[in-house]
């Protein structure tokens, strides 16, 4: 897993994939899987959707920290498990065998089995609208990985792998931030 | 276009496509892309990300309203113009031939060209983050369109095209919402 630089890590979430998100409660790791994020700067910010009936959700709030791993295509049935079991009497790096890895600027696990991660920091709390607005402040990615397609939660149960690559660069120059 | 239940709706940006949402600015409608949407919730509530750098920013505040409309793979030219353009001095439905069509709800046209399109309200802009709360409150799809595919950008200029499905319903028995 390679630092990648942080003002490429909203590529990762623009897209709109599913994706993990990891939080240390106490002594305790636990994970997530979230689909409802977006990107809200390019610095990177980024938002998403949970609340109190998200067992992570206390310790996010306590720690203001978290990390987001992008899986792939071949981590399906980890994200759904993930997302169909509480951390409250779970151990879901254990159950799913994912690996915990120490990050850099956050207590939150990166994992290693994704794609890529990033540590992050809460930057508010809209508990009106059950949004969490959160700063991305170190971006991994691991290249060596065959598998690099992500998976887009259709929120009927069904899932939609990415499929074939466009590239409109050209047409684009001028709303792309400089160094993409 | 026919009407889809709108318990339904949030399967439309749950994948996190690139969307078309189209306002009324007195007698001028316009068009904007935006990536940066999410799910808040099932009944269906949205975000998305947008600002007074958004010429449509305008309109969407002082009218309340506007129409997130799906676009699919083979409008992908369509999509990237309308993004790189500004309803300041241009009309977007004339320039690239998209068709507006009377809504019923919102003054704000749907697209005819598009998969499907959502009449929303604004019930709240959290001004500190740019972030548009919206209300869905009714949807279209229209199924006769062979291409279904939609498109997510990724930011860079390229844009990931919909692949295959997987289906994982019976695994998240649990978390899907009744009716889906």
């Amino acid at each position: 897993m390679r630092k990648m630089p942080i003002s490429k890590a909203f590529t990762l979430i623009e897209p709109g994939p599913v994706v993990l998100v990891t939080t240390r409660g106490g002594e305790k790791d636990n994970i997530m899987t979230i689909s409802w994020t977006m990107v809200v700067d390019f610095s990177p910010m980024f938002a998403m959707t949970t609340g109190s009936w998200n067992y992570s959700f206390e310790a996010l709030c306590k720690t203001r920290e978290c990390v987001i791993a992008i899986p792939t295509a071949d981590m399906v049935d980890k994200v759904v498990g993930v997302g169909t079991c509480s951390g409250a009497d779970t151990d879901k790096f254990e159950k799913f065998r994912l690996t915990p890895v120490k990050g850099k600027h956050v207590k939150a696990p990166l994992i290693k089995e994704c794609l890529a991660n990033i540590e992050c920091r809460v930057v508010d709390i809209v508990g009106k609208h059950n949004i969490i607005v959160l700063e991305g402040v170190a971006a991994y990615f691991d290249d060596s990985r065959k598998e690099k397609r992500t998976v887009h939660a259709v929120g009927d149960g069904t899932f939609i792998v990415d499929g074939r690559k466009l590239d409109r660069k050209e047409m684009m120059h001028s709303k792309i931030p400089a160094g993409l």
